[in-house]
């Protein structure tokens, strides 16, 4: 266990003072060039000296003959070269002082012998020099808290909460805008590459000992540090949940597994044990993995389990009810009290069971507010499932109706319903209870939107809000269990 | 088995050329003007005549105080007025000559034993005068062909080919903006609620003689007539297929169910043998539901099993493999002459085995048309599944560099990208075999909208894709099969 961060192999290579960058030119189509702007894109904050043959300038830096001609010894160096050149240039680096690179060159062991042959080279300049390396065959790093971005994609989104090591560069850098329109980003995510010098094992270890992350996920096609690794993740759960996909448990993920990466893939069933094991999450898609990871890293894990739902609809109302059912999730009963609370809100027709369903509106603000107060105050809610079908069309055309004009519709209907999507987005925080959403509208539906870029997590359909919701009380009986275990 | 469609209770429901609405008004907070609204908006091309006691117009149009006054007698009275007026006001029509209605008034049989009471002296009056009605308790019908829409929302796309009988009217009316989007829409859907004259295998005898639906789909509570049901749907299937999502197999999903239609549910063993031994497929969720819908609306299905995945990145060339075999299915491996014609196209880094990645393109353009040909010419392949990650802000990086300023970059490179989005949802129509993608851009992401504009389905994630996938291969054996049994 890392006594401090600073202690890990990673630390340099996420938290760079400096960087000497072999491989980006002015020549925007090379992949090298492209990793470079990503890198100034983000505004990374430290000097960068970009190594190149015959340019004097790259991309507005003073470029560098050699890395021998450097004013400084840079913590990092990035390749992006070709295959035949990593071996002499992490050679010439070595001599240099430099200890850190991340290596992106790919054509080393996962294209067979020959390229096993040369990762051999590689690893032997590494020890001679005492280099420790992020790759080969990797996509670098994401450390949003530094401002360090040398993966393939821009990042656009600002500074989050979710760590990630990863056996595929492309659930790192791919996953940017996905994870931005959820209002999510990464802490700091980890493309692993080959491993060479540095495994998953070790970014599992960064990422427990980082204080920005509040949840760590893992893609993964092969573990070969088993022991290791269950260690790691057993001291890490205790302060953090851990969440991992491993793609390659069914026979056809394994063969692609060893297509990309060469990964040693193990049966499902015993990576599945080994998640329990320790107390990882178990995750079957990457969907599921941030899915997850939203409520791992928004909500404290409750202590028991109890879904309350609300809806307005007999069908969501039991779509919802049978997603939690299939996943043995229970829906408590709803008290006397509660019932009494609710009987003064809705109409006759409603169902004051759970589901809860008030059938319609006597007061269309009461859904977001008074009704949702009452239920979240139940003793046997520990999260609240609320579903969400915003009728601006019928809300307009009252309006309508009433003679407003289409200006008028458009602003202070726009305002009502964004009211009503930040009273429902602030219900977590006012009453201590995680709040979940799930609606068949578009995530760029503007009540969904704002709710979600308020920090309310908001699922397309109840199931993978289900599945999610299961995921926090997993944790929270993980960490009870723990808890018991130590002071046993 | 209907000879011809008018044969069905449900054709006059569905096609109506005049209607008496009653329990529309001039105020528009009221539910029966919302819905008269709805038929108004979508332009429904006949005679309308609300019924209202003391208006003289209604919503533009002439009202009359009492049925009798009515000029014609209307094929079609809809309800939408307190529960205490409906029997009073069915025999009125009975009296009238009316023979069909929509009853989407509540307080039956589903608010227990005095509701209970009141549907049976509504059967009565309905038995009398020989009426058949949808209800009591639903939400009605949409049928986009005929511009009929006595629903909450407004319908705002085209007329799609997507039938639906459904024991939730919220499954209807609240996926019209969910199925707009992924450019479907209900050829014909009935909201069926309590099932008093008509139920849903009336409506699924009606949609499977229904020339403008493609694939059925059913969301079930509870069925009665189980016999009749597995009888329909076993000649239904002949002709198109049928996708059912059953709610109430969970003892959570029962539950509900119980309180939202008072539905007497099964155990899902007994509904999924159901339906395995009449020929339909089965979803897990509504969400599901249209997946499948989506794609066996849209293609043929193969006769044979295998699955060809193209991409670009490692992860997510993995991560569909265990997708397609978690739930069984194939990727063949591709031919020499599929691996040859490949080779020329793709770098050296690539893998060409299946899922084929290849890491990077050495012609943007080869990835969206001469690679996917070579692929879909491959004997083995019967479904072609591609991931998409558009590097947009990547094309637009380098035109930066290169000097082209925003507009052009706005321009230009949308047009560059809508070019690709529009030569690869042509690809099935070439090829003559089913074309999916997958991404985890958002569906409001313009290459993937116009992809599925141009009717290509497009899924958030491979495990979607693959679920879909299954079920039209699915539906190609169930044809395969019964093609047998006839001919023996």
């Amino acid at each position: 266990m890392l006594t401090s961060i600073e202690e890990s192999p990673l630390f340099p290579i996420a938290n760079p003072k400096s960087i000497a960058f072999f491989g980006a030119s002015n020549n925007i189509a090379s992949m090298g060039s492209n990793l470079l702007a990503s890198v100034l894109a983000l505004g990374y904050g430290g000097a960068i000296y970009p190594v190149h043959p015959k340019e004097t300038e790259v991309q507005g830096l003073k470029a560098y003959g050699s890395v021998s001609d450097l004013p400084v010894v840079p913590d990092l160096a990035v390749f992006v070269i070709p295959t035949a050149l990593a071996v002499p240039t992490l050679d010439e680096c070595g001599r240099k002082g430099i200890k850190s690179a991340i290596i992106v060159t790919a054509g080393f062991k996962e294209v067979g012998k020959e390229g096993a042959a040369r990762e051999m080279e590689l690893l032997e300049v590494a020890n001679r020099y005492g280099i420790r390396f992020l790759g080969p065959n990797c996509i670098g790093v994401i450390n949003t808290h530094h401002k360090l971005n040398t993966t393939f994609m821009e990042h656009e989104g600002s500074p989050g909460f979710i760590g990630m090591a990863s056996q595929s560069g492309s659930f790192i850098t791919q996953m940017f805008s996905y994870l931005d329109r959820l209002g999510l980003n990464f802490s700091t995510g980890f493309s692993v590459g080959n491993e060479a010098t540095i495994d998953i094992v070790d970014c599992l270890e960064y990422l427990g000992a980082c204080p920005n992350t509040k949840v760590i996920t893992l893609y993964i096609e092969g573990i070969r540090r088993g022991r290791a690794f269950m260690e790691k993740a057993r001291q890490i759960v205790r302060k953090k949940p851990i969440v991992a996909y491993y793609a390659a448990g069914s026979e056809t993920g394994k063969k692609a597994g060893k297509s990309h990466t060469g990964a040693m893939a193990g049966p499902d069933p015993i990576y599945q044990a080994m998640f329990r094991q320790c107390g990882i999450i178990s995750a079957s898609s990457v969907t599921e993995l941030f899915d997850m990871a939203w409520l791992l890293g928004t909500f404290s894990p409750p202590s028991e389990d109890g879904i309350v739902i609300q809806t307005h609809s007999g069908g969501p109302g039991t779509e919802a009810a049978d997603a939690c059912g299939r996943l043995g999730l229970t829906l408590p009963s709803l008290s006397a009290e509660t019932r009494k609370g609710l009987g003064e809100l809705v109409p006759h027709t409603a169902s004051m069971n759970n589901p809860v369903d008030i059938t319609y509106s006597k007061d269309p603000m009461h859904y977001f507010n008074e009704i949702p107060a009452v239920l979240l105050k139940d003793p046997g809610c520990r999260c609240f499932l609320i579903y969400f079908h915003m009728p601006f069309q019928v809300i307009s055309r009252a309006f309508r109706k009433m003679g407003w004009t289409e200006d008028m519709i458009a602003t202070r209907g726009r305002e009502l319903l964004m009211g009503q999507s930040n009273i429902v987005a602030g219900l977590s925080e006012r009453y201590k209870k995680p709040v979940v959403g799930y609606t068949y509208r578009g995530m760029d539906d503007p009540f969904i939107k704002n709710a979600v870029k308020m920090g309310m997590p908001v699922f397309p359909g109840p199931q993978r809000a289900a599945r999610a919701i299961k995921a926090l009380f997993e944790y929270g009986h993980i960490r009870t269990k723990q808890l018991g275990e130590r002071a046993a």
